[in-house]
């Protein structure tokens, strides 16, 4: 039997990124399905796939923020949409890629919420300092490291070669699911491999 | 109370929308919804809303597909990517303004399924005339008519000024939901009214 298991690949400024996050771990215990986050750069993806943001089509990009709400309204999950999107997430995909395994869940919640819930700009340095709080300085520390950046570059890469244009993007084997709502469909996937 | 209406715009050379048509009655019904089919041309909301075609992005073109197989094998409904894609609908769209009340959903199930389950290019008179069969005659006739004409723009500027940029739309009184994966949130609208 192939492993149960579903990548999920995000950026902290993607609000439907956002979303997923805060609905994935539940969803993928009680179908017995484990999950690997993945931190990568929408902007590279986005560059890469020759896409544009949703928000880019003006009729489009307002019916996103009404969209945004009944899903959180749906999953009751806090929500306001950032004053200062669209962001740059550089650093605050480096931090995360530089996190060891037991943090990068707590603190890309962390991250996720001061964002899209308590409207503060990921951009600055001394927000995601304040958010990561006593590991601030070892995380914004090893975030400078060429090793670092390199495993960001390849992350983002990956999601690319495996079709990604957007996020959140979820991986299950050779199969891509793209969007908040294709959650249940990557982790059913998982579930019956 | 207010009305349990919901509006349903859609353009029979889009995919999503074929699939929305095939699942909107039965959904409808099993919530005393009731829905009112607008035939609208997607191109004209594409222009009025400066959006493109999702399979502008290579990348997004070929997750379509698979999303595409995906949700007809999910909503079990025959389903084969159209060789003719995209198609000048604008005879489709004017034969379907043209029909009476009692035939739109009927000729508009049956224009849906030569276009994507039967790879039939409805950009074609003679198609579109076959699958007229014996109204066919009619309702091309009156689909060369000014008011014929006139009547599917006032629905196309209706459903942009409503918000629309894609098809398909639901629109509940005035909120818009974009997308067949909305119509369950469209139809419960509607019912919660």
């Amino acid at each position: 039997m192939a492993r149960r298991l579903v990548r999920f690949y995000y950026d902290i400024g993607s609000p439907y990124s956002y979303i997923a996050a805060h609905r994935i771990e539940e969803l993928a215990a009680a179908r017995g399905v484990e999950v690997t986050w993945r931190p990568l750069l929408l902007g590279g993806v986005f560059r890469a796939a020759g896409n544009t943001m949703p928000a880019a089509v003006p009729a489009r990009g307002r019916y996103m923020l009404t969209d945004l709400q009944r899903w959180a309204s749906h999953a009751h999950i806090p929500f306001r949409f950032s004053s200062s999107f669209p962001h740059n997430t550089l650093l605050a995909m480096r931090v995360l890629t530089a996190a060891d395994a037991d943090e990068l869940i707590p603190l890309s919640l962390a991250l996720f919420r001061a964002t899209w819930a308590d409207d503060r700009d990921i951009g600055d340095p001394a927000v995601i300092a304040d958010v990561l709080g006593d590991r601030a300085e070892a995380l914004m520390g090893k975030a400078r490291e060429v090793g670092t950046k390199n495993r960001l570059r390849a992350t983002t890469d990956a999601a690319v070669a495996a079709g990604a244009f957007g996020a959140p993007t979820f991986v299950v084997g050779d199969a891509l699911y793209w969007g908040n709502d294709r959650l249940e469909w990557a982790l059913d996937a998982a579930r019956d491999r």
